[in-house]
């Protein structure tokens, strides 16, 4: 029973379900649907594609997550930093001469949901851990700006040349100017302003309760599609004025389909694939946690990677996009007051309704109003000034996040994360290999040792007292190796080391070959080599060798003191 | 004057130069030239040039070493390793179209040469640490099976295919089986193995000084040589057995040429030049520190770049292969006294003599009395008690000298060093992202705190002491989270949270942000968070921001007893 609620975690939230949490997760799912339809249309624009496909991936992968997944309140669906991947990926020369990103889109979220679904299985949770904050900041900044050039021509109508965004053919553009659609989006980008925190702070002021207040100010995106489309049909704007509109939606439920899987585009799309089911995974977690965090709750990735598989496989079977948490649509489930998955499972149930009865409400959508959502969702995600924070903080990690930022700009989504990855790689791998080396010495009084640079302590003119700061490696061994040679030579009179090996948690075999070496050559010159301090799990390695036999009549103590005394004495 | 002793070492050497010196490098030096002759024509042969390109090699390119390199004994010049690199080169298709090896073999000596120095430029000598000992050992290992694989055949006049080694046409080898070739071969082996271990022990217990006895058992080669020449021209065998011999090699000295240099193969060998590189500067360097350690000498790794550079820029001009130290050559120097890179100097002169009035001498060696030579020499470098060891000590380290082993085997010489660079990093990585965290308590009556599983220790119920024994970054904050909210809900006694900080020498982005996170959950609760021993460079760091002040009532302690005292008083 417990291993059955391991996997789906919805028995466990459904066993202690009530009246209370049913109203709460009630208005929470109107306010998300409220929100997911226009983002659905939005960003399946964004990524190139017919607007249903938005709508597709809101009802069934949703659906497959509440059951599945371990976050109470993460809203799964179309996200924009996956719509821009996907973007990239169809724009690839030879998927575009295919001609049917339809059909390459539900090979994307398939491969997307087999790589988690596999990851899962290889319990590889843990590869979240191959991407540091800092690049996935630098990501979604660089990603979130790729978004906006793509979606600022939009607000007045101007064409996005056929021969693609990074090929600088854009005199085009100006040729589309449409002064009417220009109007529609700067009334939509005020709405979408007025109602974020100028609204709030003013309704919160008069006493509302605070949940009736992000219900009212995260109804701003629909209104803006709704005052849109009133407008463009009472004056006809689409054919009087060319306002570019989002045009005939299929109506009905999506078929079921699994006759994609025929098909020799899967070789082609698959980097593109584990990309995106990189960054859907590791972006859903990310999110996930800061609600899991606020609540108490607990995230179980690698229940996370079977949940998001599914729901990306759902939506590659119900003709949706890829889809991965979304971070806005996740805080307003959340502060509309979600307690459960019920919530995403009612949005999906009304999104199902809009998509069978509504869509053809839909046609007539300004284009140029959903870019104004896009891009005042997209501000939040475009942090600069994290990169200055990081960069004052640990230079390697701000190198990283700037070069992953420009990577994305310059190289590509794809191209840009594995820069920050192996960025990252580099800088831990150089970091570990100039470890940090103290000379320590004996506070008076004490049984405490410091940095003899740092703090007043006692010294011995003949005992050499070293504390490395860093596993013993491979990558810092050499390192190691130069800085007592030159401290040696610097003080003739040592005739005994110490490593300290209090901060030494792994000495590897390239290290202990080096180590036996040091060893031979002190003992050559009548010195000793000694360890103090060594934790367990280092000393039941090195007691598999003959090390500690071979460093005689140098020794192994518990702590310093038992060295200074002995060596001392 | 200091500086140019820097980057030309061998003015330091000579400046306290003597007649007794250079007795010492004379014999040494003879010795070793006795040594390179059959090797620099085996090793060309192995590589699949004509014979002449080692003896190139044996020259100007030792000469130049002994102007720049840090190393007295390093024997720099044609090694058998880096020849099969050659010939793994050499073999592509497109190179092997091109039908003109040696203008390769010159390109591919002149690209590792510029890339050395370009190294030393950018000061990557730190890059040796790149290659663990596991990956070298499992990378020599697997190449010296390729040699031996390669050899075996020659020693019963085998034919090699014209399809090459690895597409399994063996079945024309049986044609060529020759029986006095296999003759001539076993009594060549007979003699290198009783000139060896048998000898030098026999003639040191009839009381012979070790230099000599050196001198004498490294003729062996020389010798088998020798009388393999003499039975070819005494018999005729090679016209009337058809026994293979080395053939012409032209006289004089090589005429140094830049014509290489206007070429397309530049591009095409660049890969494998850089893999030569690499393995050239990481092999001679630790081989240079082994004879440096037993005399107390310094080897500079940039200065190294710097002289092995120039040594294979010289072999391309003058029409060598490229070179690198050579194991069993440099220790032969050593133990027949060599005492500065004079040695190396007489050496290049008794080759270049050779070169000049001897080669005729060469026509009529028996290949496989060459092969003989490699098979003996070779052996000392298949460590595969070495592998059994590492795999007991270090299972990460064991797997990826196993996988770099069967790399080489399978995939070939540069993929297998690649695939034991990327596994070395991964568990690097795979290790870090699980550190060793310890609960510990008071040994009492002490300052000293250990872990509560190994030791005997005094706790208290509302503390948590937790020692992370690893740097917190990326890789590892996610499990460090983990642990705590595990222990934390198995003890809902604690109120103060301690983490000890002597092991942790970075704190990277990434994981401040999550200790924000997890320092705001545990306030929520109604607990606190604190630091305790905490190294310079981390408060250093954690100074720069505001965790500090977010802590509070959460303190930084100086010691875990001020903790203790504190927070349970």
């Amino acid at each position: 029973m417990s291993r059955l609620t391991n996997y789906l975690p919805i028995i466990a939230w459904l066993k202690t379900y009530n009246r209370q949490d049913f109203n709460d997760d009630l208005f929470a799912g109107i306010i998300t649907a409220i929100l997911l339809v226009p983002q659905g249309i939005a960003y399946s624009i964004l990524a190139g594609l017919p607007p249903e496909l938005g709508l597709y991936a809101s009802i069934l992968p949703p659906t497959l997550y509440a059951l599945f997944g371990t976050s109470r309140t993460l809203s799964v669906g179309p996200v924009s930093i996956a719509a821009i991947m996907i973007a990239s990926a169809l724009s690839a020369p030879e998927i575009s001469a295919l001609g049917n990103p339809v059909q390459s889109t539900a090979i994307l979220a398939a491969e997307s949901g087999l790589i988690m679904l596999l990851m899962a299985l290889l319990r590889m949770g843990g590869l979240v851990n191959l991407i540091s904050h800092p690049v996935l900041t630098g990501f979604t900044s660089g990603a979130s700006l790729l978004i906006i050039a793509s979606q600022l021509p939009h607000l007045a109508g101007l064409k996005i040349p056929a021969c693609g965004l990074n090929t600088g053919c854009y005199r085009d553009y100006v040729q589309g100017f449409n002064g009417v659609t220009l109007g529609i989006a700067l009334a939509a980008l005020s709405i979408l302003i007025l109602f974020g925190k100028p609204l709030s702070t003013l309704l919160k002021k008069i006493g509302l309760p605070s949940s009736i207040v992000t219900a009212i100010s995260k109804c701003a995106p629909l209104l803006t599609v709704l005052f849109g489309t009133l407008a463009v049909n009472y004056f006809n704007l689409q054919n009087q004025y060319h306002v570019a509109v989002v045009g005939q939606v299929p109506s009905g439920f999506p078929i079921l389909s699994l006759n994609f899987i025929h098909n020799e585009q899967w070789r082609l799309l698959l980097p593109s694939a584990a990309f995106i089911a990189l960054i859907a995974y590791v972006e859903s977690v990310a999110i996930a946690k800061v609600t899991a965090n606020l609540r108490g709750e607990k995230i179980l990735p690698n229940q996370e990677l079977i949940a998001l598989g599914a729901a990306n496989l759902a939506a590659a079977m119900s003709g949706g996009m890829p889809v991965a948490g979304g971070f806005s649509r996740t805080m307003v489930n959340f502060a509309a007051g979600a307690k459960t998955q019920m919530a995403m499972l009612i949005a999906a149930g009304l999104l199902s309704v809009a998509v069978i009865f509504f869509t053809p409400w839909f046609e007539n959508i300004p284009k140029t109003v959903l870019a104004a959502i896009i891009l005042v969702a997209i501000m939040p995600l475009l942090r600069l000034k994290d990169i200055v924070h990081t960069w004052r903080y640990d230079r390697g990690d701000g190198i990283a996040e700037v070069m992953t930022l420009l990577g994305v700009l310059i190289f590509g989504i794809e191209e840009g994360i594995s820069l920050g990855i192996v960025l990252t790689i580099a800088s831990h791998l150089r970091k570990s290999s100039r470890p940090h080396i103290a000379i320590v010495g004996r506070i008076p009084d004490t049984e405490h040792f410091r940095n003899i640079k740092r703090h007043q302590v006692e010294t011995w003119h003949s005992l050499l007292l070293v504390r490395i700061d860093e596993s013993i490696t491979f990558s810092n061994i050499n390192f190691i190796e130069d800085f007592l040679n030159a401290e040696l030579k610097q003080q003739p009179s040592i005739k005994h080391v110490v490593l300290i090996f209090t901060s030494v948690n792994d000495i590897d075999t390239t290290a202990l070959e080096v180590l036996e070496n040091i060893n031979h050559a002190l003992q050559t010159s009548g010195k000793t080599l000694n360890i103090s301090e060594a934790k367990g799990p280092v000393m039941d390695k090195l007691k598999k060798t003959d090390f500690i036999e071979q460093l005689k009549p140098g020794k192994v103590f518990f702590t310093n003191v038992d060295a200074v005394k002995e060596l001392t004495g």
